[in-house]
């Protein structure tokens, strides 16, 4: 059967999750055409618009399809950089804007902190905590990934100081009169772990535990904070348990390397946390993305993850995963660390993107003593609630948590297939859900296949040096699936 | 005439800039009342709920005024934390959700640094750009006051380290390694220049600057950054001219003092760079509030920061100038530094609250030099647009600016009437616009007096030790000030 017969009778074979959505991508132009070129003259004029793809349509955008100025439809499997849980135009989220209610949610944006709404406790309830982290009751909501993060590492400084005071919060004068001048006892000297490879996020304390790509980094100053390595895996992970195995052990207890710019780190976490102590600038908490996204999908074992919240407690650091990109279902869980089976919850869980609002998830003895202590104007956004509430209904009718596994599925065997097919070219897919990774040979290729799948309607994003990443919609069907392997190996197959 | 008929003749003898407004402010339980108190509850099991005053009900509020839970009628001269343009439900805000278009831009939220809809060049232009500082061309839109600052900073740093390089982007190797773990010469020691009582926000960059109230940054580490006294001038400022403008020199190049523990700060701002310049940690930056808001309503004059921008200037540093809460408004002009009549723009204004979105303008040279270095998933949210369009067509429509002006003399003049009526009670009456702070005698009365305002319907707000502030909406007209001062009579007048 031909590839086009075959897509053909997929797609009318199937229905959409998104009534009316396009039967498959066609490219008028080149990506971006003549039209986004214009615009982005326009946006150039004021602003550095350097990392402009292209202009969309999003009154034509639909389902899993992006349209751009220039007509042509996109297959995304990109979706704004992994935030678009439900594609484009999900009738369920504009209907939520019918309801007078969601309108003035939108028009009535209050300080959360000090003037909330009548059903902000119901609501809170209803969304964010119907999908919490099993043992974790506590929650604070924020606007973005970043500043979760920033903020639940002040959660992690304020805990770690209060037990060093015995649980109390008698805070001293001199501890009050040094911090306003940026000095200890009263600001002092803390840190957080985080790993090579990691991203946590580009404001300035994050970005100190941020370590993907340098444009991130350069120029800009950061905090002495330990960075440990973080397991390098041969792929396919089923045909490489030992040698996995041997890099967890690697990076959790034993080696020691010299860094590239001659100064040694200890790459063993214990080891860091211990040299951090001696060095008067303890370890607080230890930050880590269950899947290392933007350095390039690292994934790491559960062991890994394990023995990670043990050696977290025994030295008693805050244990935060950070599923700003992992969390709301593309791992086919809620939450890609439930995938662990950890002893207990982690300490603190930041999310952002897919949930519409940025937020922690928390234990609560790692909430602040006193009030105002994290803190600030809007504290969240309810216009972002009522969007989170229609996907949230929409992702428990539609059950898409196990589209996401079966859409998955079609995606790795079928990348699988091209690496067998094409193992010059293409190589370690991995994975959970429809978060997957594959490899090209080399940066220059994978740069290629990216531009060359947009030739062919679907835009797609690398990570890392080699990696291009799925990101699609959780309303990603099979025969979406099937649709970007026939792209990608046509791609493959005209590549010289 | 009594105070009561005074009243009644005044509002209906005024037409309110928001239809079917509430005629005067109604309590009918305590504030909080039991509804607050028992929803309260619930937020307090899964928040630190310590900060919140009571809950709200959105529907019911309207204009000026904000509907509790317990249907109390407060007029809010607070206004959401000073983030409220049009007050409550503005018929032409929740008109804007009607259109089609404006709800896919709340559901359709895009990567604006990668996919921008096709209406953005037109839609900044025609909303933020249409009102930018003269001199500023170039615009970067975030999520909130604090990322505002966070980026801002970065921009700083980055064009500081340019011009190091000779305005060139060769960085060597040893920069794009070492800044990978947090190392000089990529992670460079630079610092930003902030002044005592500021508040420039809550994420761990801007916190190394905001120096307003302890609670703030108790337990959070901090960069060693060089920080300058501001002014503390006596009001009213027409009446102590001489002595205020020897304070700006104090703070700006004469003066030394000893700290509160113990280590000796130059007060001095070019002495303060000089230093900072020796021990190696260079000052890219100079940040400053038009008025310190959250330390207290501190003003200083044109003068002051004529010189400011002069000192930045003779070394290099960028000159932000923080309008989050000072901007869109209500100090009856759009940017309070409009005031100053300084010799050129600043270098860089960040704005947020009333703006709805975060960001801030800046001049071109501080863009970066190229794509990813100031980025984030979002860069924004086309949702605060629509809202800001709405709002700026508003503002023109009815010539809010003067409504602002208008109102501020009432209360100015209002509140220095009581002041002299009750001088052992309040002081300092000081602003701009309706950008008002008048003193109490010391903190107990300040809290005091805010607590009985709320008894007689008046919501406002602390700032500083002492302060109270005024943050009205911009629809706030002659006749809710005329209402604000009667009830601070009555509030002053019972006060034993």
């Amino acid at each position: 059967m031909s590839n086009i017969l075959y897509f053909y009778i997929s797609v009318r074979m199937v229905s959409s999750l998104c009534p009316g959505e396009y039967a498959a991508p066609s490219v008028e132009t080149s990506v971006p055409g003549p039209k986004s070129k214009k615009l982005l003259a326009e946006l150039s004029q004021i602003q550095q618009s350097g990392s402009v793809q292209l202009f969309a349509d999003y009154n034509k955008s639909l389902g899993n399809y992006l349209v751009d100025v220039d007509g042509n439809v996109l297959l995304d499997v990109y979706t704004q950089i992994s935030s678009m849980p439900l594609g484009y135009n999900h009738p369920d989220m504009l209907k939520a804007l019918e309801c007078d209610e969601n309108k003035r949610a939108v028009v009535n944006r209050p300080a959360l902190g000090v003037f909330p709404g009548a059903d902000w406790p119901i609501k809170l309830r209803s969304t964010l905590m119907s999908v919490a982290p099993k043992g974790m009751g506590s929650l604070t909501t924020m606007m973005c990934g970043s500043c979760s993060n920033e903020n639940a590492y002040k959660n992690m400084f304020m805990k770690y100081q209060r037990d060093k005071r015995g649980g109390t919060s008698d805070y001293t004068d001199l501890e009050k009169e040094s911090c306003m001048i940026n000095m200890p006892p009263g600001a002092p000297k803390l840190s957080i772990l985080s790993f090579k490879g990691s991203f946590h996020g580009r404001t300035l304390g994050v970005l100190s535990t941020t370590h993907s790509k340098y444009v991130h980094k350069l120029d800009v100053p950061a905090f002495d904070w330990p960075i440990a390595r973080f397991p390098v895996y041969k792929y396919p992970l089923h045909e490489n348990l030992r040698e996995n195995e041997q890099e967890d052990e690697r990076c959790l207890a034993e080696d020691l390397y010299l860094d590239s710019i001659g100064s040694t780190l200890f790459s063993q976490v214990e080891e860091l946390i211990e040299k951090w102590e001696k060095k008067g600038n303890p370890v607080a908490g230890i930050v880590v993305e269950p899947i290392q996204s933007e350095g390039g999908d690292n994934h790491a074992s559960p062991y890994f993850f394990q023995k990670l919240q043990k050696i977290a407690k025994k030295y008693n650091a805050g244990y935060l995963i950070d599923e700003v990109q992992t969390g709301g279902g593309p791992t086919g869980k809620m939450w890609c660390h439930e995938h662990f089976d950890l002893e207990t919850s982690p300490d603190i869980v930041t999310f952002s993107k897919k949930m519409q609002t940025g937020g922690y998830y928390l234990k609560s003895e790692f909430l602040p003593d006193i009030p105002y202590r994290v803190f600030n104007t809007w504290m969240g956004d309810p216009t972002k609630i009522v969007l989170l509430e229609a996907i949230l209904k929409v992702i428990k009718r539609e059950n898409l948590l196990s589209v996401v596994e079966k859409s998955g599925d079609v995606l790795m065997s079928g990348i699988r297939e091209l690496e067998a097919e094409f193992p010059a070219l293409i190589n370690s897919t991995r994975g959970r859900g429809t978060f997957i990774t594959f490899d090209a040979a080399d940066n220059k290729l994978r740069e290629d296949i990216v531009n060359r799948l947009l030739t062919k309607g679907v835009q797609s994003g690398g990570c890392g040096v080699v990696g291009i990443r799925m990101r699609p919609a959780l309303i990603f069907q099979p025969h979406h699936a099937h649709m970007f392997i026939d792209r990608l190996r046509q791609v493959l197959a005209e590549t010289k």
